[in-house]
């Protein structure tokens, strides 16, 4: 099969394969789908969950989109070529329960043509990042350790050098260097070389793609009947401040998407249902809520 | 008295006239105030109220900041010369009542010097703008009434003009153009020219700084006891959402303020104390908050 439409069938058939997983677990909510055109070509289909017992947000959304390279591609992107094509899955999950974490993956395809329609460039991106509001070590070192046994198949290097490259992207420069969470592995621009052909790259991203559900809903089910009160609540609507930061000031997915016409809505269900910002918020010295802080500004080795 | 001189006396002089005033309406809560340096040089007087009876969330802030003109201020701001000088008060209130609208005002002055420390540019900035949860025409009209006023003793022209530069300015570009309030006054880069000195400007901002006053707690006085319940307060949730979007992808100050090493807690009093982010959230078609909504959508004459 054609490497294009490999992909976009294994996108879809894992959008398919995560949402009946997480509807089995809510138990209450199912996910409402959107499918959207996008008017200068392809679309999308958002499928969101909102007010579950245990998801309180959810949206898995796969896109196909294509397109003229703009001005604005050139620019922010330093985009070559005259179309491009891309197709991938990105999910953000927001659980209601603060010890469990929230979440977020993301899958691509990229590909670049001259207006000769002949191919230019191709590459695979994606990655998976945990954001919980406790620390629970063992949550951390479970959902590194699945990722580094994915990776661990494709080449021994690629976990460390894709759990830093994680640790260098999620920060919010504006908060000390604070990171969003205790990250996961993030990569990007994977090229076709002489050892890699694209097929390799293709298979790792699926690599990744079904590590999502091994790496996750064991800590959804360990975690998400445990009991909790309103300054946990409190505690994860500041850090969902933090991700809103995060998402809105350096997102590279985001703003590019939002300065380009993209579709807010699917876009932004990466936004946490509720948010706090509190002045110069500080948690207790030697709080639970301090050490998850501390984490935070100092990665640390999980597996 | 030098400019100089004169508008940092102003500027602190402002501050506690309307922190006081603050703290009677609100009656329960007092500023706390933070004495900051700066490392590059200078420091501010940021204050604030958490939780108040009438005020939620509550910054009033004046810095008084200069050092030498870096790369990303040549870059972002455009900027020449060797060293700059800014002084200003800027102000953000969130009342939790959501018949109460949350109002923005920032009046500042900038210089910049050559290495000889010889004056290059002076300008004076500033506005006023109100972000109503639901749509009250007389506060709407009072508001812009008395900016109308304060720019009328200056130039006929002024309000029209400053009126229009407000709309376009505080916009959700991402929301079809939906604005953050219905407006107020903005203006910026207001420099000496044949027939208005730099006095002039000065005299003006401070004309402006005083309407506060009398734009806003009247508004506060009429609508802080009116009944509302938890949709209402929702609503105020789902729109101070808009707000965070708004200064985190848009606000030249704030995305300035954050990449170049500025105090963060004072910039980021700004944002509302809660937010809500809802999946393709639309109010009901001639509902309350659908006119909110629809005046966000197409600004409107209100004097």
């Amino acid at each position: 099969m054609a490497i294009r439409e490999e992909w976009i069938n294994y996108v879809h058939e894992l959008q398919d394969r995560i949402c009946s997983s997480l509807e089995e677990i809510d138990g209450k909510a199912g996910f409402s789908e959107d499918i959207w055109q996008r008017p200068e070509g392809g679309g999308g289909r958002s499928r969101v969950i909102a007010e579950g017992d245990v998801f309180e947000k959810a949206g898995v959304n796969t896109s196909v989109v294509f397109g003229d390279v703009t001005a604005a591609m050139r620019e922010q992107l330093k985009m070559d070529g005259s179309q491009w094509f891309a197709c991938g899955l990105s999910l953000v999950i927001h659980p209601r329960n603060p010890f469990v974490p929230t979440v977020h993956c993301n899958y691509r395809m990229f590909e670049l043509f001259n207006a000769e329609q002949k191919l230019l460039d191709r590459w695979f991106g994606g990655g998976a990042d945990l954001t919980p509001y406790y620390l629970r070590e063992e949550d951390a070192s479970h959902f590194h350790g699945v990722y580094k046994k994915a990776c661990d198949e494709f080449d021994p290097s690629f976990y460390q050098r894709f759990k830093v490259d994680c640790d260098n992207y999620f920060v919010n420069r504006h908060r000390n260097g604070e990171r969003r969470g205790i990250g996961g592995i993030f990569y990007d621009y994977q090229r076709p070389s002489e050892e890699q052909d694209i097929r390799f790259w293709m298979g790792f991203s699926k690599k990744c793609g079904n590590a999502f559900l091994p790496s996750y809903i064991p800590i959804v089910k360990k975690r998400k009947d445990e009991q909790y009160g309103e300054d946990q609540r409190r505690w994860q609507e500041i850090r969902r401040g933090r991700y809103v930061e995060f998402n809105l000031v350096y997102d590279r997915g985001t703003i590019f998407g939002l300065k380009t016409n993209g579709r807010t809505e699917s876009i932004l269900m990466s936004l946490p249902p509720t948010a706090r910002f509190e002045y110069n918020y500080q948690p207790a010295e030697g709080s639970a809520e301090d050490q998850l802080q501390h984490v935070c500004l100092h990665p640390r080795e999980w597996v």
